[in-house]
């Protein structure tokens, strides 16, 4: 068995899904772990090369994650040549930029000439200027000048995430000769899935997937079988903008043009793909109300991080406390208001939550609109009606036979009818307002509605209660 | 100039980002919608066939889902052939149905005969078994065994998702002779990226790059440029197992493989990026405490579907009111107490979904496993200390103020502190052991979190005061 044989068998055993270094809940092995740390620990470089040089890039992130911090930079060390840098790319930010301060300028600058311009950047952009020109100096003129340009464009804009590595041609040239050039050619990309179009100041006129040059008889002409390009990607746009074009008409990849149209990169769905995940993430994590955190964060980053939200809310909380000091007088007299009034409150809270997530959803995937805006209010306040009629009766009665009085079982049933309603009618409208006037509904909608349902609830149940009993 | 580039004009102006049939906020522009409603109720055919029959499959589903509802059949059955059915896989499943129920078996059959078999299949999947048979009757017979195959595979499996038309070949054929099938056969799938090496059996032997054919030269064989595939995925395998793999690995496409490992079809990253979007927005759906649900469904089936999550909510509010209740006495002496209990549990909620959602997005990326489990849990004890410190000190303060008390102050600065470290350790906790026994952490945790959190808030504070004032 050959070395590659070798190397590759234990990978695709058709019974594993995953390459054997994960156990089954998809975390590295701790047997393997330990077998890593202790051939670390003995600089033992044979066992590094021929169990985890191999790896691929995002197992090899894995790994990185996996082991003691102080090993880290060890390993890739020990490894030598043999180490892709590209596997930095998929590791923590904090981790990476660990392992990064600690290497030697000339040891990056020597890793990165390898990688593709996109992953360079990556691990570029988080450096401090200082750092970044010296290793920039160290690399060949092309290279140089194609990751200043990328690091020139604006963070997350796709110019930042672009390979500028790609395949071009010009439009005079046959099927034929193009698959000569690249059969010839050195210096093609590592991989890629379609070939530009080019004029002779590279303005993008078209084109081509490979599938259509391999159908294609040589001696056609590349113009005839090119196809337009309905979504170059401007360079400064946001690559979650990006992203949502790649979604929508199911790009592979897209060409990338400056603003005179030229082609300046080419941005690929992988990367695409972490931009959805990510952004989806930003989403989950905002209305949760966490910036962007990670597990590796210290405690008191993470306490800073969770702080300015839990300030809001603590305002928040003083002004729906200061709505129950009004009633201190009727809950002196009847007591069991103290006792259910959080449940008012607290089911309103919940109620207006399903509603905000479903619009906040509904806004990221631009299926809310204002063309169905008042189809979707009126449906939400119709279901907030509902479930208060549901609700209402059943708290009512529970209510009613707990603190034996009809009178308190009215009250709650009516006030969390009212504070259904209007845990429906915040819940759609404040993310949409918020949406209009271009902040994050996914960020501050949490707070205003649960502040908006918290008063209405305590306002609206000790209210009716005061002017019941007429205290 | 010619009809079909009078028909790509508007799409691809370098100015505009969208095709423009959108208006800014990424909405159909609403005079287009006006115009095409005009055409359909005027039976306009020739109008349809030339400003809407040429949109993008994506646009077309966006455009049927902004028309009203009585219009979307009469739309699709003006523009007859010109129609293209992949768009029905890009609007609201509600929507799809609706209109797939009115459709006469004939015309779908017809039209899905056309479809690319994934496309097919996900517009079969949803009909009830007497229409698809019906269907299926009515398609030629590999077609009809193809799509049968795909349609036995379970529900959100890989077999599902995949596409069965691909390009196979033997190893021992040589660049040149690949080439040549390729320009001569006419059944190719409409696009592809990658090609298949098989024995005669249809067992998978590699998988050869376009890029990599185009690069070679003619008389190579296959099987000296093929590469082993590490990842082919079996057709019973989960679709988001199926997407992790393609997150992980950077997969442009992956063969489909049965139990015998032969290659029945292959999954594409376009499909996958949709499953990566569903399944990220279910997590967001379901931390929100709400279905799958969509924008179309009526009020009752949305009102239904959110019933049981409130139902949930009500019995641990009860419990969290049954706690109140205990402390009857001490709150007729002190009202303030009733007036500040709501800050104390709704701080301590809050700060528990912030852990919460922290720990059920790192367990849905993998980053949290039995490795770190126990690190992170310190940090996030951690952080509730510290920032329960912090708010309980500010809370004390304001408390103390502004009941001119400091006992109370100090009640209250105790109390937050407990139910801030409470918070931290069920945030954390809960999820990870809804996970551990196979529950799905991101539908159940919010519950257990609050009712952890608003039982421990007024416990902590009435406990401590009713201790404090010896009442």
């Amino acid at each position: 068995m050959s070395d590659i044989e070798e190397q590759l068998r234990p990978r695709h055993s058709r019974d594993e899904e995953k390459a054997d270094i994960y156990d089954e809940d998809g975390s590295i092995r701790s047997d393997f772990r330990a077998l890593v740390g202790a051939a670390i620990a003995d600089r033992d470089v044979l066992f590094l090369r021929k169990e985890v040089a191999h790896l691929h890039e995002s197992e090899m992130g894995d790994l990185i994650e996996a082991i003691q911090p102080d090993q880290r930079l060890a390993l890739i060390t020990l490894l030598g040549d043999d180490f892709d840098m590209t596997a930095l790319t998929e590791v923590d930010d904090a981790i990476r930029l660990q392992i990064v301060d600690q290497m030697p300028n000339e040891q990056i600058a020597a890793a990165i000439g390898d990688l593709d311009s996109d992953d360079a950047v990556y691990i570029l952009e988080d450096l401090d200027e200082e750092d970044r020109d010296e290793i920039l100096a160290q690399l060949p003129f092309t290279e140089r000048v194609r990751l200043r340009r990328a690091l020139d464009y604006p963070e997350s804009s796709a110019g930042r995430r672009m390979q500028s590595e790609f395949v071009a041609v010009p439009p005079f040239w046959a099927v034929g000769q193009t698959i000569d050039y690249m059969r010839e050619e050195e210096g093609l990309p590592e991989s890629f899935t379609q070939i530009f179009v080019i004029d002779p100041t590279f303005k993008l006129l078209g084109v081509v997937d490979l599938d259509r040059i391999l159908r294609t008889k040589r001696q056609v002409k590349i113009e005839t079988i090119m196809r337009e390009t309905n979504h170059p990607i401007p360079a400064e746009m946001d690559q979650e903008e990006a992203a949502q074009l790649f979604e929508q008409y199911d790009l592979l990849s897209a060409a990338v043009v400056d603003e005179g149209g030229r082609l300046v990169g080419v941005l690929t769905i992988d990367d695409v793909v972490d931009v959805i995940q990510e952004e989806a993430e930003e989403d989950l994590m905002r209305l949760g109300g966490v910036g962007d955190e990670e597990l590796s964060d210290s405690i008191p980053e993470t306490s800073r991080s969770r702080v300015p939200w839990l300030l809001v809310n603590l305002l928040t909380a003083f002004l729906a406390a200061s709505v129950i000091s009004l009633f201190e007088a009727t809950i002196e007299q009847i007591v069991a208001l103290a006792v259910l009034m959080p449940i008012v409150a607290g089911m309103g809270g919940n109620a207006g939550s399903q509603t905000m997530t479903v619009t906040v959803r509904a806004l990221a995937t631009r299926n809310l609109d204002i063309h169905n805006a008042w189809r979707v209010v009126r449906r939400e306040a119709g279901v907030g009606l509902l479930n208060g009629l549901i609700f209402g009766v059943l708290i009512g009665v529970i209510a009613g036979f707990w603190f034996h009085d009809a009178n308190i079982g009215g009250i709650i049933a009516s006030a969390m009818l009212i504070n259904m309603m209007a845990a429906a009618i915040a819940g759609i409208l404040i993310p949409l307002l918020l949406d209009k006037i271009g902040a994050d509904p996914a960020v501050s909608s949490a707070v205003f509605v649960t502040t908006v349902t918290d008063i209405t609830g305590f306002f609206a149940f000790l209210g009716l209660a005061t002017w019941w009993f007429a205290i």
